[in-house]
């Protein structure tokens, strides 16, 4: 797909792209940085933010389009293409008390540890607490936190436990932290997304299409 | 000062921070979560964004404090406390051609170079686009971005060079990447920063306080 790219660049253009703040927990960047080496004269404006302040962004024509999570988003409004499916795991300090030693385990096991949360903000606050509901769980959350980083540093000080992606427990960063399987299949599917009846300049429609068909390389997990 | 962090810790209390994009450029994150730890009955909620966004919050009270560049505030306006001071250097990849050999270059040596910068939203992009007009310097700036990991990432590519902090240059994730000095001592400084006449919680001002006297522990540099 590079290789018809230079027909766009005949003059720099500028496409908005909204973003989770996802790191480098899936390569989502390096797909971009070889799109722009391909396109010199394009320049991608990004906006790395949560998903409750892009959505409105895209709304309102803010946004060309966005890389977030479509798990909530209504398909008569919005237009989307997955490009990366998510599972949610337990994660914990390898330190950690009180954790079964089965290798996926249930919700109902985890009862007497401390939960650290994503903020209500986020898409996967709601998809813990919708299947905190199923389940009839009722945890202890001592803390939430906007971003999956923090919530890492927090669990790796042994403060408690968290629910997230796989693919954001960077154990580079935080050697000490452990992923196990929940059984219940909480899963969050990651795509690209534009307002369905949104006219997008050809640079925009061309860099969409880039990652609806490319999608997001993760990290080998 | 941990010790003495429980006597503030007698009810859930909420204390909201702006911080930039730092990541692990800075070891903040795990400053806060060496307070958090030690206050659990505290809730620090994190506004992550760039300075443009950060200042208005304040401005307006939906923050108490945040950690941000102190290059272009208000003394009149503002209190800040500087707990870190950033030096400016010129980030390449290990294989771009044209980089002068010698230890510290100016910025007339480097005419002949693609730039890549901080997108104008950015103090360092003020601060850049400052000393170019000082040294009477014009470089062929090909891109800007609003994060500087998307920077690393196309300076990694080969795209063009760049001027960043040199704590920011993360050369775990992009070990390609080199730094010169630069003359002319291009500086910036992270502060924690509060509007001056604002009236804080004493949660709040108790880890205004924390911040202001413990710093930033930057990686070794």
């Amino acid at each position: 797909m590079l290789q018809d790219m230079e027909q766009y660049s005949s003059a720099k253009k500028t496409i908005s792209m909204g973003i989770l703040p996802l790191e480098q927990g899936y390569r989502l960047l390096e797909r971009l940085t070889s799109y722009q080496v391909a396109m010199e004269r394009v320049q991608v404006n990004i906006t790395e933010d949560n998903q409750g302040k892009l959505i409105p962004l895209l709304d309102h024509g803010k946004l060309d389009f966005a890389v977030v999570r479509m798990d909530e988003l209504d398909p008569e409004v919005y237009e989307f293409h997955p490009i990366y499916r998510d599972k949610l795991v337990l994660v914990y300090r390898n330190t950690q008390e009180g954790i079964p030693k089965e290798e996926s385990v249930s919700l109902s096991q985890l009862s007497h540890l401390p939960f650290v949360l994503m903020s209500d903000e986020s898409v996967l606050h709601n998809l813990c607490v919708r299947q905190f509901h199923r389940e009839n769980f009722h945890p202890s959350v001592i803390y939430t936190a906007a971003r999956h980083r923090y919530l890492l540093s927090l669990v790796n000080s042994g403060l408690g436990v968290t629910i997230l992606p796989k693919a954001l427990v960077n154990t580079d960063l935080f050697p000490d932290l452990c992923c196990k399987d929940l059984r219940g299949d909480m899963e969050s599917l990651i795509g690209v997304v534009r307002l369905k009846h949104a006219h997008l300049s050809a640079g925009a429609e061309h860099l969409y299409e880039f990652f609806a068909q490319q999608g997001i390389l993760a990290q080998e997990l």
